[in-house]
């Protein structure tokens, strides 16, 4: 029996691992028992996070299964969230946050509850959060019970309603919420935030542990590799190179690059065809030898690379679905999603290098042996989080330095980008759906409509007993299954043009949700430096320490940069290929409605 | 103060003449004065005819305007109605019609008014219907004051509610109501009807007057003419010529064919300026003497036109309007409208060469003197009527004899035809119109819709900081423009392919609307040589009289079929080129689109 309450009063998200409830919405509990006042579940929209025990109210009655699969939300945050393992380096203390009351929703009149302090999770020990070694069996994604019969897949372009970005414009694209987005703006709202303002220039003598318990910073390993925490064996080939290109930082190229097919997304069954599951064919160029994946598989690996590199865009996943799994046109467009994504891995320097992804491309489908072992050496991979940022090496020397306050200002400049183009992705995204729409409806109609017209004129005119006028009521019916022919087009053009352009927006969307988390570890690093300073200038630091500390915040500061130059460079080539392609399948549909209506024009030829 | 009364009762025309009333519907009155249980006067769709009085109230409380302008709504028949003058062939006594109560509305529970008797009408001698001589005066049309302000025209493609063919539909063309179109078939429902079926083979010992006050073969002179009752003397030029042609009975093509452009509607005033009007440039190719005339001159030919020829279709006016009049838009329609009408009047082999028309196109607008006697000339014109069918010779000999079952059946057929085609232009009207709209509204909102968000889209990458990505988000920009300019293309479109589509639909409406006259004559005619056969038969009538009606009947069944024959001629041509015209435009509209596009398209290029 599924855990179920149900929200009493509306709550904004406010940092990233809590989700947004609606009065009166309905949630399915991952536990009953609260941490700190608060719980953790799945919303009526499938993200899955924590928010304050007093909004909502458990149901007791028996209840069906939760609405939306509950598939992790943060690609890095496991399933369990987290969970209270033995501290290596003492318990963080619950801090005064009163402040944050002014932030109250105006519909709740309970105080915000204080966010609960967990023991901090030691870094690269992460519980294996996805997938046990018995993988084959508990799929929940896509596979199921031959009698599940696929549902139905609505409109292909539902209507968008718009509002929010965690509706039904997330599209196909696992996405974090907006909110994240503009965390960075809002964060600043938050006094007693210690890595904006007021907070870090508070009483603490020495360069204190973030005490923010959902901060990126912490989580990701940011904070305690910083402040020289991290420490794990580098072998040679885990290290990373930023090199200096001629715009700044870039990813050291990959030597070997390589693409990735995904075809033939083939139904298979298993236990007696007792469950079935769709497995697609992958054709890596650089070994030319097939393997077959699961979806479940990219997630399992999506999951090892989100928490493996903090300061990576990996990209998001086509969205899980569980209705329609195996109708074609879902199979088809998780297909070409998959493929986005593959192209985005392989294209990225980092990801496409990392033995994760290596074992994922080249273990042999047949070789189940193998694939554990590889599964479960990349989950015991030690250079995650804080040890990620030691397999980074940057250029040294006078020349190459940073300046950090350059950096800033490009991070915050890049922040802005971010937004912006959020912004205009999602009002992309929504337009192009609702163009779609209605090409597929009012457009094809309205064309069918004056063929129908032209038709009935016809067959009037063939009532005229008139032989001389047989070939113009023959060029009239032509005409109208022509407009007949051109609604059709219209129907099917979406299919050829937008379809690809909202899935390179989807994509892009998911990279945008990436980038506060990543903006926030760099951030992070800079603070921590300029406290340093100040902490050295009051003589409560030695300048050592800060000098370690701005080493490793430079090294933070230029793989920062070269993931947002990476992005770059692949946001150009992708929108105008993407552009290209778009603007050319237009032309072509015109053309095609153009020589339709040539045909119907030289029917009058011989009237 | 202008008289009003408000109907009491839905009431449905069933003769031409009568016009149809809607319960709560407030008409103006011609005179208040009944004649025999019927009003004249002009109701709320600005149809103008005969009702019965038991189903009106008047009203005593004072008026304003009447809302629409009282134009006669049948051109044929004058202003004041058929006044009772001197008759000169005896009365129409009333006859029993008990059974037309049968065909009473059912939310009227009066008794279905007798039709009045009136005196007969003189045949060609209507008092001249409209215009005086003083015509520059009474110009309720094309005139107003100075300080009348042209009213606003709302959508130039209004919601069209398709119901009806007396409502928006009826667009730029004065029509007649749809139900003259099915007076045929509702005509044969009428059992007092002595034209059809059980009527005639009552009692009466002689071929008898036609009782039937309102039958179109009455008062279009049919019945007179079949009955030998008319007479004058045929002037040589007034003589109008059937000849027998690959396909049947066609007009003898006008030896002396010319166009005549009709262009430069210009804004004119008179009175110092108090009054002013639209004049139109005429330039008859035959002549290439222009001439200035005025809607109201149109307008009166057309009265004299429909007036003379009873079984020639007419081209109908542009409709007429009361608010907007001096709107470039208006102005512009209407100018094409008469194009149009210009254009048919020029291709009728009769109309063209009439007496009326030619003074119409060639008297000098500056001689108001010879305007005026030319005017009157026509007004005189005895021709008319019954009188007219003296003019029409016919193939004579054996092999041009026409087989009146033969004729029945091809005048029935294009009856259905007729029936159908006006059926099949209604609903491309309608289509069309609407069409249209989604084009000026829907189509080119999702259009620009596409192009601000790509503009959105350039917009934010122009904040990317990356000089690299210039050419794309300038590429962008302009896809973003070349959108917003398909949008345009979208809106401008309508007036290129579908407006002319429109006005050719409305024109032909016209035609529609006057063949059930036309065709009422005919199956009058065709009724009396049956009646007359019976009567020989039974030795109530002498063979030469019975032969003297069946010639007549000849000649009417020839002009008949030669109109009908013209028709379809000028159908298959109009259609044809206006079919070539939309699709050519179309094409031209799909080339510009597809250009917008690859000029977008290139921008990429250089990214």
């Amino acid at each position: 029996m599924a855990l179920r309450a149900r929200a009493l009063y509306d709550f904004r998200s406010e940092n990233p691992g809590e989700i947004s409830l609606r009065e009166h919405e309905v949630l399915s509990l991952c536990s009953e028992q609260d941490i700190e006042g608060w719980l953790e579940g799945v919303n009526s929209r499938g993200d899955r996070g924590l928010f304050p025990a007093s909004y909502v109210q458990v149901i007791r009655a028996p209840a069906a299964e939760p609405p939306a699969p509950a598939g992790p939300r943060y690609a890095n945050l496991p399933p369990g969230g987290f969970e209270p393992l033995a501290p290596p380096g003492g318990f963080i203390q619950p801090v005064q946050q009163q402040q944050q009351q002014q932030q109250l929703p105006p519909v709740a009149a309970e105080p915000f509850p204080l966010p609960p302090a967990f023991p901090p999770v030691p870094y690269g020990s992460y519980q294996p959060s996805q997938g046990s070694d018995d993988d084959w069996d508990d799929d929940w994604d896509d596979s199921s019970t031959v009698a599940d019969e696929p549902g139905v897949l609505g409109s292909s372009y539902p209507d968008y309603d718009g509002a929010g970005g965690g509706g039904p414009s997330s599209g196909r694209y696992r996405l974090s919420t907006r909110s994240e987005l503009t965390l960075g703006s809002r964060s600043s709202q938050q006094p007693g935030h210690p890595l904006h303002g007021g907070g870090g220039a508070k009483s603490s003598a020495t360069v204190s542990r973030n005490l923010n318990r959902f901060s990126t910073f912490v989580k990701s390993g940011g904070e305690a590799f910083v402040l020289g925490e991290a420490s794990g064996f580098v072998k040679d080939g885990d290290k990373l190179c930023v090199v200096l290109g001629p715009r700044g930082p870039e990813w050291q190229e990959n030597p070997y690059p390589f693409q990735c097919s995904i075809e033939d997304p083939t139904k298979q069954t298993k236990f007696k065809g007792m469950k079935s599951y769709i497995a697609y064919k992958l054709v890596p160029s650089h070994t030319g030898q097939q393997v077959h994946r699961r979806y479940k598989h990219f997630d399992w690996l999506y999951g090892r690379l989100a928490e493996k590199f903090p300061v990576i865009s990996v990209p998001h996943l086509p969205e899980k679905q569980a209705t329609g799994r195996f109708e074609e046109d879902f199979i088809s467009k998780r297909r070409k999603g998959l493929a986005w994504w593959m192209d985005h891995m392989c294209s990225h320097p980092v990801l496409a290098q990392c033995d994760a992804f290596k074992h994922f491309l080249t273990c042999p489908s047949t070789d189940e042996k193998a694939w554990k072992q590889g599964k479960r050496k990349a989950e015991r991979d030690e250079m995650v989080g804080a040890n990620f940022f030691l397999t980074i090496s940057v250029p040294t020397g006078p020349a190459a330095a940073l300046d950090l306050q350059e950096v800033e200002s490009q991070v915050d400049g890049f922040k802005s980008f971010t937004k912006k183009m959020d912004e205009s992705t999602m009002q992309l995204t929504h337009t192009a759906n609702e163009f779609a729409r209605k090409q597929v409806t009012g457009f094809k109609k309205e064309y069918q409509k004056v063929g129908h017209s032209f038709k009935g004129l016809s067959q009037a005119f063939e009532l005229d007993q008139q032989d001389f006028s047989a070939t113009l009521n023959q060029a009239l019916a032509f005409t109208g299954e022509a407009y007949d022919a051109i609604g059709e087009f219209f129907a099917e053009q979406p299919r050829q043009d937008l379809d690809p352009v909202m899935d390179l927006l989807a994509l892009y969307q998911g990279h945008l949700a990436n980038f506060p988390d990543i903006i926030h570890v760099q951030k992070g690093a800079l603070t921590k430096v300029k406290e340093s300073k100040r902490h050295v200038e009051e003589g409560k630091m030695e300048v050592q320490k800060a000098d370690g500390i701005r080493d490793r915040c430079n090294i933070i500061s230029f793989a920062t940069l070269a993931e947002i130059h990476h992005f770059h460079q692949i946001r150009v080539r992708d929108f105008k290929s993407q552009m290209q392609h778009f603007l050319k399948q237009q032309i072509l549909f015109f053309q095609k409605v153009t020589q339709k209506l040539e045909e119907a024009l030289h029917k009058y030829d011989s009237v």
